[in-house]
């Protein structure tokens, strides 16, 4: 791993200097451009018939929605000469005991031709739940432009991007262009809530559907301020549970208070050795793994345009723990980070209960960075909790589980998808693209990449500001136009890259 | 308060080289145990029909038996030539929005004779809930007799102990004797769910109900161990809510963990402040109100029984703090206590979610003692966490807020009820009762006292092992009945006290 992170670096560090873009006076580039200029209205028109469906795969009830949107999809596809099998990914049992069938997963393809690079575009239609009354300016499912932003309830998650994807196809199509590279396209409607059965489909299907993919390209995410990005990487996590079980039943602390070692008094001590308030780790070796800062590296933040402002003024936060921006994206994409998420078991109701629990579970996570590895680190944040715990001389027991960590995900820049991403992204933005990575993890970069063995790549065209998951969510209209012809652009560079190779 | 302890100290250590019992032999008393023991299948059959009332006040849907459960308390009364008042009490707001009467509390008298002390009882009728398939071995309402224990809920939880106070008035009317004091009696049926309207309706009859009463006998609680107590202290309490707000809403710990202070952080450093693992409060200045402990009172807890290994067994701990019997005692009973109930805001369901809480409140208790003022705490504290906090140099708002604190509740075992609780053990038993106190709050005794200025005692019939609240909840035949000559053999001695002095 820091193999590939110094080749990354160094990489990040030549292309400043000497990368040279395609010309954007192409004449192939031109000509999708216009049409898709052309096309806007439709497109944006397109985009609020695919908002109006109310596809929340959170409310069961509103699954015939999420099908619905995956038959919109279907039905551009097919339009568009493609061929779709809708993929069954097995039942989900209800809280009332009741199995249901999941929606399906669109896995579609075009006509192959096998001297061409095949790109399979990964994107979801289904949205998060979205109500008037939340909190929305206006209805979230009746797409409303407003200076330029495009309003609605899976606008830019992930609706937008999918939408454009297939228009940037079209446009090809339109302009009489032939297709530059093959086109494989996965959409499912269960992102949401966790993409139930995906993993599962993608190991089924990887040595069929996912054979002749040379990349796979997801746009679910967004940049980091209002210039384009390409995104390389993302934190992996591990989830702890620090469990302290004292007596057998939960004890009265007028009757037993003062007289037994409560299993509270320990997890707090133990949480509390977990990190520092300068945001530290406080495990011992966690951090010396973590891939070192070179001079190059950190020259890398100084181009990022990130708001700090605008920052605290989203989050409701008086200041970070950082004073500057590199300081701030280093500490969110480059270095790992610690929370604490709460407890189960202790007493979490409004009001007063004079309970001493009898066993407590704190649960905390660990993003991690290169090059750390989940399994080392599970090993020395037991092994400290141990330490601390053993200090406590508590007749407690403490137990500490994790889930299986997902490792941090980091993609070459130097990959073929990323040159050409960048090439695209000058072609339509004129200018070059940030290099950026997403301090949260995404598992599904990992799941494609670990099982298919294919380059991934993220390459995201939504707007930092465009509140995803949240009330008033949008797509600027340039965002969505341009993002189309960046879709476009970038098949285009894919097929000129190979040739050149 | 330390003039009032050191009092207490001095007698009770006197008391155990110069105290003399009433003579057992007392003629009048052989008669009214010697009916109490006739009478006995006829009182634990009463108690039988007590039970089989499932007055469990938690469920709204049960008031109906909370009611029969007080009009069987009152027919009882009234059948002995008592007068009976069912005091109003207001109504209960449900969930629902509905509002309903609440059980009126009984309030009881008999005949007056102004030339006799007048002592009010208080009781209650109403029971935890209960089910079989909680795990009990026998149906909770049938009470059932087994090795001479009296299995069934409320047997010692509070039906028992306020049928043995009217089997003792009945005794003496069995006995064709004159009784020696004026009976007051105050049942409620509420007590469980907190005694709603209780404290209201005392302060109201303060100056009628309660005007002629001298003497408060609550018989609420439990033994220490095998042997007959007499209880003269509760520990006080005052509940704090530390809440640290942060950001303006919950925030993604992939996306801002390592760059902003999160509240969690800052409530585990705070609330990891306040106790080290030996139980010892760290609040500056705390422990310096405590009383201090003197060789004298260090004596009483020597005498009294406790079975250390049986309590382990009971509460299902591996060790307490203390590792003797004095240590333990003095923990629960004379020093203050600092629990850590729970957090509300964070994370506290099963399973995972990497969520940064925006705001949190973290809940914990101190067990108050002599000479320790509800006020002067909640100062400390405050000043404590806010040093503390001041260290975090954290972004985040800190807010303490504090209940109404219950002050310690301290009676003098030379008061009259005591002497005669003392001497009416001996007649029973043919003991010294220990002199115990109780490391829980026991709010009606504080409220009695605080409100009515009367004299209160708690003098318990019921067994260490009872398990109130619990499963398999039960009062010994022993107790039961041997309680009901205790308070037979109390009214006589708290009589002959009145005529001595």
């Amino acid at each position: 791993m820091v193999g590939l992170l110094l080749t990354v670096i160094m990489l990040l560090h030549a292309s400043s200097t000497s990368y040279s873009s395609s010309s954007p006076s192409s004449a192939v580039l031109q000509t999708l451009f216009q049409y898709i200029n052309d096309h806007q209205n439709e497109f944006v028109q397109r985009l609020g018939e695919w908002v109006a469906v109310k596809s929340d795969s959170s409310n069961q009830a509103l699954w015939g929605e999420v099908r619905k949107s995956l038959n919109m999809t279907s039905d551009r596809i097919q339009a568009m000469g493609g061929q779709v099998e809708f993929a069954e990914v097995g039942t989900k049992q209800l809280p009332n005991g009741e199995s249901v069938a999941l929606p399906p997963v669109i896995l579609a393809q075009f006509k192959r031709d096998p001297s061409k690079p095949t790109v399979c575009f990964y994107g979801h239609t289904d949205v998060q739940p979205a109500k008037k009354e939340d909190g929305w300016s206006t209805d979230p499912y009746t797409l409303t432009e407003i200076n330029g932003n495009l309003y609605g309830r899976g606008a830019t998650d992930n609706k937008g991007p999918v939408l454009a994807w297939l228009h940037a196809v079209e446009t090809y199509q339109g302009t009489k262009q032939e297709m530059p590279v093959n086109i494989k396209i996965i959409v499912e409607g269960m992102e949401e809530v966790g993409s139930d059965g995906l993993a599962e489909l993608i190991r089924q299907r990887n040595d069929s559907f996912f054979s002749d993919v040379d990349y796979i390209v997801i746009s679910d995410n967004v940049w980091v301020s209002r210039h384009p990005a390409l995104t390389y990487g993302t934190r992996g996590s591990s989830y702890f549970f620090v469990e302290v079980e004292g007596p057998k039943l939960d004890l009265h602390s007028g009757v037993f208070g003062g007289s037994i070692q409560e299993p509270m008094t320990d997890l707090i001590a133990l949480l509390g050795s977990l990190l520092d308030n300068t945001g530290k780790i406080l495990v011992p070796g966690l951090n010396d793994a973590v891939a070192p800062l070179t001079e190059e590296e950190k020259k890398l933040y100084e181009d990022i345009h990130f708001d700090l402002d605008e920052m605290k003024k989203t989050a409701g936060v008086k200041r970070f723990l950082q004073d500057n921006k590199e300081g701030i994206l280093m500490a969110r994409w480059r270095y790992p980070s610690l929370s604490i998420h709460g407890i189960e078991g202790a007493f979490s109701d409004p009001g007063s209960k004079t309970v001493i629990p009898r066993r407590v579970i704190g649960k905390f996570s660990i993003r991690q960075v290169p090059n750390m590895e989940p399994a080392v680190v599970e090993t020395q944040v037991k092994k400290h909790l141990e330490e601390v715990f053993a200090k406590q001389k508590s007749p407690n027991t403490l137990k500490v589980t994790t889930t299986v960590g997902a490792k941090p995900w980091m993609a070459n820049v130097n990959d073929v998808p990323y040159v050409a991403g960048r090439k695209a992204v000058k072609a339509v933005f004129g200018e070059e693209p940030e290099l950026i990575r997403e301090g949260s993890t995404i598992p599904i970069a990992n799941n494609f990449q670990e099982v298919t063995g294919k380059s991934t790549m993220m390459l995201p065209i939504s707007g930092h500001d465009d509140g995803e998951h949240s009330q008033n969510e949008k797509i600027s209209r340039y965002n969505f136009i341009e993002g189309t012809k960046l879709f476009a652009a970038f098949f285009h560079e894919l097929a000129q890259l190979q040739k050149d190779s």
